[in-house]
């Protein structure tokens, strides 16, 4: 726990550094308006004593009330008691300072002004709210008490004042009910399995003969309130207090205890919140929007938060409360209609809308009530959004010049970028759709297909035309044309960063996976959950997106920016969405520091992920070509080989086509940078899911009888493969795995560059743990491009290439001085250091996390956003290391951390050049990027102006 | 290499450092006598130019060839050219000094003196050899000419003098073959399969008739010198030189160039000895052992190397030269014989034996050659011997008063201290045996039996009183019945810190694992091995010392120290290796600063391990234990349950085993203190490799069916179990898997203290990454313990224990001052955190570590042997990281490491506070420890006097 709370701490300190910085206006104001010895800041009728700068001293909804009191906009008036005296309350034996009941006094009188009603008035009652607020949001940790100033005779006031009786009884059993449990305690009791106040509500209910509470009449409700204060004395020995300015009291010393009750407090472990901070209380007058038909109630936003575009949207009831547009009880409307049941208000509305969102420059979410014909407006804060509408949005804004593009950049959740890029289900009829299941979202974006459970079967289906969805308990190297012919993937193990994630990611492909509550039976060819068994061929549909899985068909399409980007379709190219995202791109590019290249292995994907912007290859691994065609036979041939002229044997053949896919590469990166990890996997992954007939046929070709193949299957098979005979180790145990490679790239070069194009090899070393071994395969690397020159013809200058590592093992980092003395660059092997620095298996962590996630050990998955308080310690001993001895050393990262925009701002602090992701994760890196360039300046979202 | 390179450059500065702080005395010897301007060094007759302390500018050989000339030894005179004159002839474009040639001219004439011999005599010719000599030994890297002087006059001369014609011709054709190969290079040309020299030695021989070259005349040999010459001159071009002068530069030169030949590159690379430092070059009289019966030549150690007896051991031949003794064409004699044989120069030898042991304070390694009854040694160094022979040899040199305690216990290599606690072979029964594999030499000692392939097997056939070996590819828990049950352990898969070595060093069992050259077949039980099948119940024998194995039994017992200090038998203790080994242990105790706990995990281990020297418990884990018995039902019960309910039944059962066993380890700590580590292996680890038959089996007790157990299995099965879900992972899903531990623990501490016994328990939590995860398990154990006593009516201080954790994981030690703050004490578990640093799989590792090896990427394997460059710096962070929370805190290891010497000085200087070990291993780290601390203090054999 202290670990999370030193982080906040530093948050906390980073963030008013941060304040600091901030237009010294705001600042002063702030400081200025804070006067000591004032415990109590009023706001209401176009005025404040606070603002909105203040949140540490008024809390978060405090000072917002004040600022748009302070702008004008109608708010119901209320007051601030501040942080100040929570924490002067807990300082001092929970004793208030002497001043506060005068000052609070002062301030009602002052409301009741604003409001034109008395707080405990006979003939026209002030009621009033009384709800917490820190400076951060704790949704739902403290308490609220509504409707107080409420007694016997004031009921009876209100009765008359409204012409609604029934209104004011049920505002006074609400009242009894808050206050009894929340200031008095009476709650359910040991061994009570209900609330004493329901069982009430329930046997007026029975008694009245109706269902819901809204169908008891005045009359039953006086005696509900009868039975409640009748609880209240029984259990707490007390007179619920009919004196208003009491049960104030009451109320405050409630709200300002709950600041320390047994959930507040885990929220703020969780959070990272100081307990020092404390909670302010703000008491407001209440006012209501169910006192007939000019009065009602809604929420809003100032632009559409799903698409982004520049309409007014929401809804509204009226003769309603707050709670029944939420509740559903009743169908709200289309806030549009407004305009004619309430045609005033509508348009006090839009100018409202208008003033909100030019003075806090952002999208506003907002909930008002009107009473009376009276706009009030309740609440404001930055709404949430889409993707998309995150994208039009800020573009719109820096178009209005509401907003600078800076601002714009830093405004945009990186990782929204995605949504644009993937494929959309329709929303109602995903919600008509049977569930049957949920797993990690891996791939986002949406597919609906025919399920088959083998990669065979996936490539025949889709060979004819069909749509197909590869559902596999985990996915391998072998499964890869499976998964190229399948519009999703399915399974039902392994996390976010398993090999299905991993590759549906880079393919781009809907991917959902370790749906642990499915279940596959391979044998009948089924797959079920949630009770619904699906057979082969069965229609399926995947919203990669959230990890939904459906039975059925869902409609989707490629997103328009894809069509634009990688159809080059002309549609698409003239959709705002293509172009807006095309212009945020071009922004990106200007602000950003670090490199941005692509993890790729096919031409077609080198030619994609430029298209998305990149820069260069950061990772190409040869061995993701091997099972394409029947290319597999020749590298188990050079597996099974038992000594080395069988291996030479099998690795000329593997050369020809190895050379054939890097020529391919080169040309497709047109003279930029390309880095070539050497072969990396341990063998036994080739070989050990052979069956028998792929033995045997085997056998036949490479002239090894099966028994012979299957023993040294055996003998290769490893307890713990990750930590075994592979990277590096190949390269040492076997130098000419490492030869014949190096000469298929320096062939490849050498051709490609006869023709007129630049090539640019970067050959890395996998696995290194010994700076020795990165010196002994460099010498192979060294030697073999000797041999080929010679052979070519070509002079040093003439074929050139250098040669680095991957640094993914701790003592890589740990030593990275040494074993920089051997290399011309560092790439950081984030999945493996992460691995091994936390002695974690990629693959078999999904057993585990969601427990680690509950106990908050983790807030994220490690595979997915690094670790940077460990893994990323070794990235900065790496970086340390390697500048210590060549302070210009190339570094990049080349994990699927590249594409995470936490992860790539971590990397730009830690000074690399690049970071390298998968193609469809580009847009995101870069925008990632341009934000940790802003920061860097100290800039944050909402505070470029 | 850079890294060895620097490694050695730092040795070598340490080194000068250490020899800065020798007597001053020596010191300044060596700098007096180093005067500019002098190259040429000479000694003989008793007297020297130089000194032993002079290596750095003499070379070893040339500084202790002057050093015996110093003491009085008869050493055939001669001179060192020295490495400053090496450093010269580099520096300067292969030049030499200008006064070089004078002075040797110079020197050859007092060597002529001494020797009454002149060089290129005619009448007495004074023969010379010319060897190189470097300040670290360089065995056979560099070049080597014999007697030089001969040409076609001196060896008339000669064979007149001796009366030895074909002596005579054969020294000179010997000569040239050696002068025309070193220095006019002439030798085998590319496409020559065999040696020109050895072609026409073998027509001599075939037209001679004869076999060997010892067949050959005085005239065949007269003819083989000519062809040599024509030979010479006919590729080389040039005539070989008969002026012995020309012969002496050519041989200087050729010595110097050497020093740069790749042979020596390699070698100064892999040793890391600095180019900088040159080679000497030494002139010396050749005399000759095969000049009659009056001559001869020997190799003898002063005292016997294999048990250490102070008696003259070693063997000579009359009429021969030295390598005719080692090469076995003859049979040598005993040295003994000498006193009849040459009974002046024997009384002679008698007397330079007992001198240079005086002298150099240690058993010398001698060699010797006696020419027409005069005797010379020819060299002398500090002689190899066995771990018997060293604690021996030490304390009766202590007791001798030629060295002080502090330099017996740095002479003796802690390692081989076990020689004294393993049973032995008869070494003339094991040369006879038929050898039919090797392996790693994993539990030394000597062990005989019959083979069975499984434990069950071997327990039987224990029980029926057969002394077994267990044969298996690899050992799990579940074989450890039987491998308590057997004399000795072999594997065919695996290395040294594989399951089979570890549980094999902790028990002290003889063990050979990864004997790769060998293989088992289950079915058909046999073992296979260099064309030999052994089946089932055949005798095979072990050698772990060395890894050998043999067909049928060898005899062998358990030694002199284990049956006086664990089987109290009074003969042992009167034996004097007992009462040696005895008496080194209570001298380290007194040095050390390290505490030596150890790994025991049951009373009997614990007990032994207290007799050993242990002080407590460093590591005792509980599911070592799980497989005694029946009780591995309700382990796996536990395992196999789907809720907590199920869990919890199970656990109540377990708890229940556990507790006895804490009780029985507590009462024979009898008040010392014990780490225990909760539950740490993977859950599958205890099922997976369950029969069909015992699933069946199973399903009755528990109720379970044997399809769902198998379902089970194969979810919990792991692609890298070692990374997976384990260690603390597992209390974090099952807390009740932690608490009944702990109940099991204080309750058994509770009982145990009740009867008078302190018990100190140390609840260690294993596989700790994040801090977090500790302060979880934290939570849990104080929980239980506060609940266990309550129910024992216990106070706080009645019953007390400590928490602390495992840093294994490299971002424990990264984040330790975070951990810190939870804990009470640290452990490094340095297998893990050899595993995770590395990225290496312990098990999986040995299939390429051989080719590690060779390739020069480890000299150790890290799992025996910490990798203190890389998993070191990982210790000390921890160490700096636990430390700068809680300055206090104690910080111990459990890893194997703890019983590797070198691995115990390094905790030593990391600032533990102990180690702990395995049993068997404990005298080896208490030597390590005091020698740890001698060396802090400056301290280094040979330095102490």
């Amino acid at each position: 726990m202290a670990t999370v709370k030193k982080k906040a701490a530093k948050k906390a300190v980073k963030k008013s550094a941060k304040k600091a910085t901030k237009k010294t206006a705001a600042k002063k104001s702030a400081a200025a308006k804070a006067k000591p010895g004032k415990y109590v800041y009023v706001w209401g009728d176009g005025k404040a004593d606070g603002d909105g700068s203040m949140k540490a001293l008024l809390g978060g909804k405090g000072a917002n009330l004040a600022e748009m009191s302070n702008i004008g906009v109608p708010v119901p008036a209320g007051f601030t008691i501040t942080t100040e005296v929570c924490t002067y309350y807990y300082d001092n034996g929970k004793k208030y300072p002497k001043t506060l009941d005068a000052q609070i006094e002062e301030n009602i009188a002052k409301v009741e002004k604003v409001m034109g009603k008395k707080f405990g008035d006979l003939e026209n009652p002030l009621l009033l709210s009384v709800r917490s607020g820190a400076r951060e949001s704790m949704p739902g940790m403290m308490d609220t008490i509504l409707n107080l100033g409420i007694n016997d005779e004031v009921v009876e006031a209100l009765a008359t004042k409204t012409g609604n009786a029934k209104f004011a009884w049920d505002s006074y059993r609400r009242f009894l009910q808050m206050y009894g449990s929340v200031v008095m305690e009476v709650e359910a009791e040991a061994g009570e399995h209900h609330d004493p106040y329901e069982v009430i509500l329930d046997e007026a209910k029975e008694k009245a003969g109706v269902k819901d509470d809204s169908g008891l009449s005045a009359d039953d409700l006086r005696e509900v309130v009868e039975k409640f204060k009748a609880l209240i004395k029984d259990r707490s020995g007390k007179n619920f207090p009919e004196d208003p300015r009491a049960q104030l009291k009451g109320a405050v010393n409630a709200v300002f205890n709950s600041w320390n009750n047994d959930r507040a407090i885990v929220y703020r472990q969780k959070y990272g919140i100081p307990a020092a901070w404390g909670t302010a209380v703000n008491v407001q007058a209440m006012v209501f929007g169910n006192t007939g038909k000019t009065s009602g109630t809604g929420v809003a936003f100032t632009r559409d938060p799903a698409t982004g575009e520049n309409v007014f949207y929401g809804e509204y009831l009226i003769d309603a409360q707050g709670e029944d547009v939420v509740a559903g009880v009743r169908t709200p409307k289309p806030i549009a209609k407004m305009a004619k049941d309430l045609p005033k208000s509508y348009k006090e509305l839009q100018v409202i809308r208008k003033k909100l969102e030019k003075h806090f420059r952002d999208v506003q979410d907002v909930e008002f009530t009107i009473e009376e014909g009276k706009l009030w407006m309740l609440q404001t804060r930055n709404g949430k959004r889409t993707g998309f509408a995150a994208v039009n949005i800020a573009l719109d804004m820096v178009k209005e010049r509401l907003i600078k593009k800076e601002e714009a950049i830093l405004r945009i959740p990186a990782d929204d970028l995605s949504h644009l890029l993937a494929p959309i289900f329709d929303s109602k009829a995903e919600k008509a759709a049977t569930k049957v299941g949920s797993g990690l979202p891996a791939g986002p974006g949406a597919a609906s297909g025919k399920i088959y459970f083998s990669a065979e079967e996936s490539v025949a289906a889709a060979a004819k035309g069909e749509s197909v969805i590869l559902v596999r308990q985990a996915t391998s190297p072998e499964d890869l044309r499976g998964m190229i012919a399948a519009e999703g993937i399915l399974t039902t193990e392994g996390g976010a960063s398993s090999h299905a994630a991993l590759v549906a990611r880079q393919m781009g492909k809907v991917c959902v996976c370790g749906a642990h509550n499915m279940s596959i039976d391979y044998d009948k060819k089924t797959l079920t959950g949630n009770g619904v068994t699906l057979n082969e061929g069965d229609e399926l549909s995947l919203n990669g997106f959230v990890g939904s899985v459906y039975a059925g068909e869902i409609q989707s399409s490629p997103s328009q920016v894809i069509q634009g980007l990688l159809e080059n379709k002309a549609a698409a190219k003239r959709s705002d969405t293509y172009k807006k995202f095309m212009e945020l791109m071009s922004w990106t590019d200007k602000l950003r520091k670090l490199g941005i290249r692509t993890n790729s292995d096919t031409p077609e994907q080198v030619e994609q992920a430029i298209k998305f912007g990149a820069e260069g290859i950061g990772l190409t691994r040869a061995e993701h070509m091997f099972f394409e065609g029947n290319r597999i036979d020749s590298v188990r041939e050079m597996i099974l080989a038992d000594d080395d002229e069988g291996r030479a044997k099998a690795l000329k053949k593997i050369k020809v086509f190895m050379k054939k896919d890097f020529k391919g590469i080169f040309k497709a990166l047109d003279g930029r940078p390309a880095t070539i990890r050497l072969l990396d996997p341990p063998l036994h992954e080739f070989i050990g899911t052979m069956t028998d007939e792929q033995k045997q046929d085997l056998s036949e070709k490479i002239g090894m009888s099966a028994s012979d193949i299957t023993k040294r299957i055996h003998s290769l098979h490893e307890e713990n493969p990750m930590l075994g005979h592979r990277g590096c180790r190949l390269g040492i145990s076997y130098p000419a795995i490492t030869a014949t490679q190096v000469e298929a790239i320096l062939e490849a070069a050498a051709e490609v560059q006869a023709k007129g194009t630049k090539v640019l090899p970067e050959i890395m070393v996998p696995l290194v743990s010994y700076a020795r071994e990165l010196e002994i395969q460099k010498q192979v690397i060294d030697e073999t491009a000797d041999e080929v020159r010679k052979k070519l013809g070509l002079k040093k200058s003439q074929l050139k290439y250098t040669v680095g590592t991957m640094i993914e093992i701790p003592r890589a980092a740990i030593t990275a001085d040494e074993v920089a003395e051997h290399a011309e660059f560092f790439s950081f092997g984030t999945n493996d250091l992460t691995q091994t620095g936390l002695g974690l298996s990629r693959d078999d962590s999904s057993s585990f996390l969601p427990a680690y996630q509950d106990a908050e050990v983790l807030s994220n998955n490690p595979f997915a956003s690094l670790d940077q308080g460990g893994v990323g310690k070794l990235v900065e001993m790496g970086v340390k290391g390697g500048r210590s001895v060549k302070p210009k050393l190339k570094l990049g990262i080349c994990g699927e951390h590249g594409g995470d925009p936490d992860s790539v701002k971590f990397f730009h602090r830690a000074g690399l050049n690049y970071v390298s992701c998968s193609p469809f994760r580009i847009p995101v890196a870069r925008l990632a990027a341009a934000q940790a360039a802003l920061e860097e300046k100290g800039l944050a979202r909402g505070e470029v102006s």
